[in-house]
């Protein structure tokens, strides 16, 4: 759930007045998201989107996300737009946090994705990809191979709590990926984490993309690994080939994949997952006691880890290359 | 916050598909309420609210009700107003609960409510309970006098673990009020829960009235003093005898009271906080421990009882009478 920030009144609506969006006319705290506080408003001019970013998101980085935001959006991406205030900023202040007002976007991520949608995801990543092409700003990431050892160490040999044997699982495939980690791909703005809750339908058809605060500057075909992981597999863990060629057929139907890009998938999918593996980890063991929030089981992502683990070729994502 | 219940996206179709409110474009959780799930749906024919009553709510209660609110609505009182499906129901069933969709209000709650606020609530609750004269059904008040007894005696003596000696005067106000409860006021639907929270505002004027949910058949002052609680004292405990004057004053211009009401009000004003001290001592005592909810402390409202136990006419209520 995602209200920690209560605003009183009368800032809120100083705050809006900030803005040329008319005057309030509801305010109602979302249950989505879980790193900022998101408020649906109803003003004079419409719908938005308020958020505040609350202590894990970096402020040096809003900069990044909302002015590319509003350059995808200007490229015909749907994406939250920010709203500039009325001396034409995208930042304000609200309850002593960095706030943003953005664009209401209709749609609903969709729970159990299937195929048709993996299709649909995999083309507007691929768009995603292209619009980013002339974004100036650049943002490393900040969660990518020379990240996982710094926090795989503050998780410590806690990991083995978790599983038994995790610890040396995971500082094998930490060794094999840094060894192996490829440098020379196509890269551009990539959003990080195109999870379902993260990608609108309206039925069948992708209506947006939300949630840019991981995005970043890397490999396109890290993005596509991250969607090969999140999409792609059933509850009971079973990878789901028609899923993964229905996102690969969509992405290179808009962007095509380079050789260098197939042959890397395989890694960048094993990454990805080590990547969720070790942030669940790392949440799961800093959890206080009877915290609110209950993190996600980090076991899930081993499962992903180990699926990838024995994938020789993009043959077993479902493409005949 | 108040999203207990996941619905399935088919599901979910499949339940709008019953509405004649065209195709859902967006649908999210909305935190606010603490006994429902409550969402936020946009469909082509405009802005709703769907509730999915959970396991306080008596679903026997839900026709009482709904048809209130249809009956409010009817006599222009700006409330929620339930949507029949194409077969004419009001109540149908999704995810395993009743639930019901509601038209959308606009405004706001007050999070400090000033004497105009107090005033304009005074004039809405008097409308409310002219309005409700002609409304067919009945529903005993389920949390009255006769009610406390047996909810204090779950609480046992518990309660002198949230403060020294808090049993002992429950049980001395309990046989206060027992003794004198009044019998012949003048009665009808009351709304029973005229919390802050629940009273939404466009500015200074209020603009609807929201979760009928413990509304019931019972005593208007009783109502009028459930608000005096709620609304007329400060964060630091203070009666605020301005604000009490104010809905007071408001209330009557609307609908004046009796004789006798403006003499019971210093009793229904104790009886209504120890009916909240009651249940929100049963709520503080039975939380889990880690539980996801913070329970209101019980204490705020043995301060208030504590004031009215010292009150001997409403001229402590700023009426000078």
């Amino acid at each position: 759930m995602a209200v920690y920030t209560d605003v009183a009144d009368e800032e809120l609506a100083a705050f809006i007045a900030t803005y040329d969006i008319g005057a309030l006319l509801s305010c109602k705290g979302i249950a989505e998201g879980v790193e900022n506080s998101n408020f649906l408003l109803h003003t004079e001019a419409g719908y938005f989107i308020l958020t505040l970013y609350e202590k894990r998101v970096d402020p040096n980085d809003l900069p990044f996300f909302l002015n590319l935001m509003q350059h995808l959006a200007a490229k015909e991406i749907s994406c939250p737009t920010p709203v500039a205030n009325t001396v034409g900023e995208l930042l304000g202040t609200l309850a002593g946090r960095p706030a943003a007002i953005v664009t209401f976007l209709e749609g609903m991520w969709v729970k159990r994705p299937r195929p048709e949608h993996c299709a649909e995801l995999g083309a507007g990543m691929a768009a995603l990809h292209l619009a980013g092409a002339d974004f100036a700003m650049v943002r490393p990431n900040a969660l990518t191979v020379g990240d996982w050892r710094p926090l795989f160490e503050q998780c410590g040999s806690n990991s083995d709590r978790v599983q038994a044997g995790l610890s040396a699982e995971i500082e094998k495939e930490l060794r094999h990926l840094e060894g192996r980690w490829p440098k020379d791909l196509p890269t551009g703005v990539i959003h990080a984490d195109l999870f379902p809750d993260n990608v609108f339908f309206l039925g069948d058809e992708l209506s947006g993309l939300i949630d840019f605060y991981f995005a970043c500057t890397d490999a396109f075909a890290y993005d596509v690994a991250i969607c090969l992981n999140a999409w792609c597999f059933e509850q009971d863990g079973a990878f789901n080939v028609t899923k993964a060629r229905a996102l690969l057929n969509g992405y290179t139907k808009v962007r095509p994949l380079s050789e260098p890009e197939y042959e890397a998938l395989p890694l960048l999918a094993r990454g990805s997952a080590l990547r969720f593996l070790l942030t669940r980890l790392y949440d799961w063991l800093s959890v206080p006691e009877g915290a609110l929030v209950t993190p996600k089981d980090p076991r899930e992502y081993l499962k992903k880890l180990r699926f990838h683990q024995g994938v020789e070729s993009v043959k077993s994502y479902g493409l005949d290359l």
